[in-house]
Formats: C-alpha cells, structure tokens, sequence
C-alpha cells in the first residue's frame, strides 16, 4: 500500500529521475540532427520523454540548454583562483582554475564537442559564446584583483587563460589521438608562454 | 559666371565638405549627450547640417558610426602582419600591426575616447564590440598562419595581441597623464609577457 502511495506521488510529483540530464541529451541530438533553429521545445520534450512544462522549469528557453552550465563553470573558477597559494603569480592562479575546470569537463568531452559544433553553426549562437566567455575573462579578473592583482596585470592574466581555455578545449575536441583535457589545456598554456616570450 | 555656376553644381550635387566627418562628430555629440538608443538619423544629419540621405550615402544606420572605421583597421593591421620581417617571431609581427594602429588611432584620441563611453553604456554595442574584436583577432590569426606560423601558436599570438591592443586603448584613455597610444601598447605588451612568463 504504502509502496503504491509512493509510486503515484512520484508520477504526479515534479520528481523526474534525471530529466535535466535526459532534456540536454535530447537537445543535443536534435540540434545535431535538424540544427539549432529547427528544433522545438516541444520536440525535445518529446525526445526526452517528458513534458514542455518539465522542459521549463530546468530551462528557460532552448538556447539555454546550451549556455545552463556556463555560471556554475565561472563560479568554479573563481573560486579556484581565490584559493589559489597565495604566492602564487597571476598566471599560475589562473592555470589552477584552468586545470580545475578541466578536471569537471573531461567527462563530458562528446556532449561538449557536439555543443561547439551546434554553436559554431550558428552566428547567434557564437555571439552568444563570446560574451559568456567575456564575463568569464571579468569575473577571473576581478577574482584576481581580490587577491591584490593589479591592473592590467589582473586582465592580461584574465584574458590570457580564457583564451588558452578556449583554444585549448578546441584542440581537445579537434586532435585525432584523444587526450585528458588537462594535458592539452597545459600544452596550450606553454604554447601561450613560448608565444609571449617571443619564441 | 563660371564661379556661379561652379557654386550652383556643388550645392546641387553629391559633394559635400568632409561630410563624413561632420555626421561622425555630430553622431558622437549627440551620443554622448542624449544616449545612443535616443539620438535619430534625422538629428545626426540636422546636427551635421546635412541630409538624411548624405547620412545613409555614408552609414547604413547609425550603430554604423561607430563601427565603419573597424573593417579598415582591420585590413591595416593584417598587412601590417604580412609585411612583417621574414623572420619575426608572431608576436613581434603583431607588434608591428599594434604599433602601425596606434599609430593611426592616435590623432583620434577623444573621439575614441569618447567612442568607447558610449559602447560601455549599451549592451548591444558591447556585443557588437566584442563580436569586431573576435574578427579582428581572427583575421590576424589567418595572416599568422599565412606567414608559415602554425596553430596554435598563430590563434595565441592574435589572441593575445588583441588583448593587449584593447587594454591599452583603454588605459590610454584613462591615464591621468597623457602619453602617445604607441608607448602605453608597448607597456601593455610588456605586461602581456612579464605575466605569461609568471612574475
């Protein structure tokens, strides 16, 4: 009996096991099969097996399934670089946060290579990637600053590892021999060090 | 007679003295003094003492004022770039198109000053900012890999010249002691490589 009350609770409840999981995969594969702007909301529920209600409340809009990760992401690495050592120079507290971030991406290395091929399909959607990854680069910079960084050290610091970032995940999902994020991630940012010192 | 009728054909005809210039400082005037999203064409073009249709001969549309000078100053820096010495390092054949750019941007000094105000008050035209920058970057990148410099090297090189050239615009503008946009980009540069190499 009790069993029975359970079971219908969670079947009119909110209580979906792993729906914004299943919302994202169902995305993702329809961004891939019919691109960006032809798929639905509706569609996607469908795909997922759930409702457009369930759909809204995870996400406000199809475009965010793409972009939902992105401020978790910079919190990660915000606080990465404020528990930086504190000697540790402006570009070594960033390469933490660099590294950390890459320590929680590398699971996701397929949905994540899909994600950039739906985005760099789609001129909005690439603008879109540029101002998330602006806010990333301030948010590090004023991260930085807290920890005495002067400017534009505190920038150039920021700016620097958002490129070594972006460049770096490129290369992960590019290269033909797979490799953990974190060594292609600090290959570039060695790259960035021999560029810079004129090499 | 002669000078009559010379008079009459000028009145009458497309030419008109600097227009360009006077529909950008009335643009800019009216930016700083009432807001982008207020200021109309039909008051650029009153304030300039022109047409509306001199304004549209010279700008689609008045965001274009402000943004008309990027594709010139990109070509500018990529040639720069490729007529760099055979055997300068990427970030010395981006200094090259840094240093030709300030150049160029240095007689303009508070119209870019003022210029970079009113794109901090808009989130659109910070977008748009940012979306001139990501080109910019990406044209340099490509006149890199022209010159033999493989990826990544080539995408870090001109990613972090971008960087450098977009902090010290901004400092050059804020600097309580005016120096030459030259001498604050090479400082910049400076900067760019005592970080990367960690101090």
């Amino acid at each position: 009996m009790s069993v029975a009350v359970i079971t219908y609770d969670r079947g009119m409840s909110r209580w979906e096991p792993d729906a914004r999981g299943r919302l994202e995969r169902a995305a993702m594969e329809l961004f891939v099969e019919r691109g960006f702007e032809q798929a639905t909301v509706t569609e996607i529920a469908q795909r997922a097996g759930l409702t457009q209600r369930t759909f809204f409340r995870h996400f406000a809009d199809k475009r965010e399934v793409l972009f939902a990760g992105s401020a978790a992401l910079q919190e990660f690495m915000v606080s990465a670089v404020a528990s930086a050592p504190e000697d540790a120079a402006p570009i070594d507290a960033v390469a933490a946060a660099l590294e950390g971030a890459a320590g929680v991406l590398q699971e996701r290395r397929e949905y994540s290579r899909r994600r950039m091929a739906v985005i760099a399909a789609n001129p909005e959607l690439q603008e879109r990637e540029l101002i998330k990854l602006a806010r990333l680069a301030s948010a590090i910079a004023a991260a930085l600053r807290e920890r005495g960084v002067p400017d534009p050290a505190a920038s150039l610091a920021a700016e620097a590892g958002t490129t070594v970032f972006r460049i770096g995940i490129d290369r992960w999902h590019s290269e033909a021999v797979q490799r953990p994020l974190l060594d292609v991630i600090r290959d570039s940012l060695d790259d960035l060090k021999a560029v810079a010192a004129g090499t």
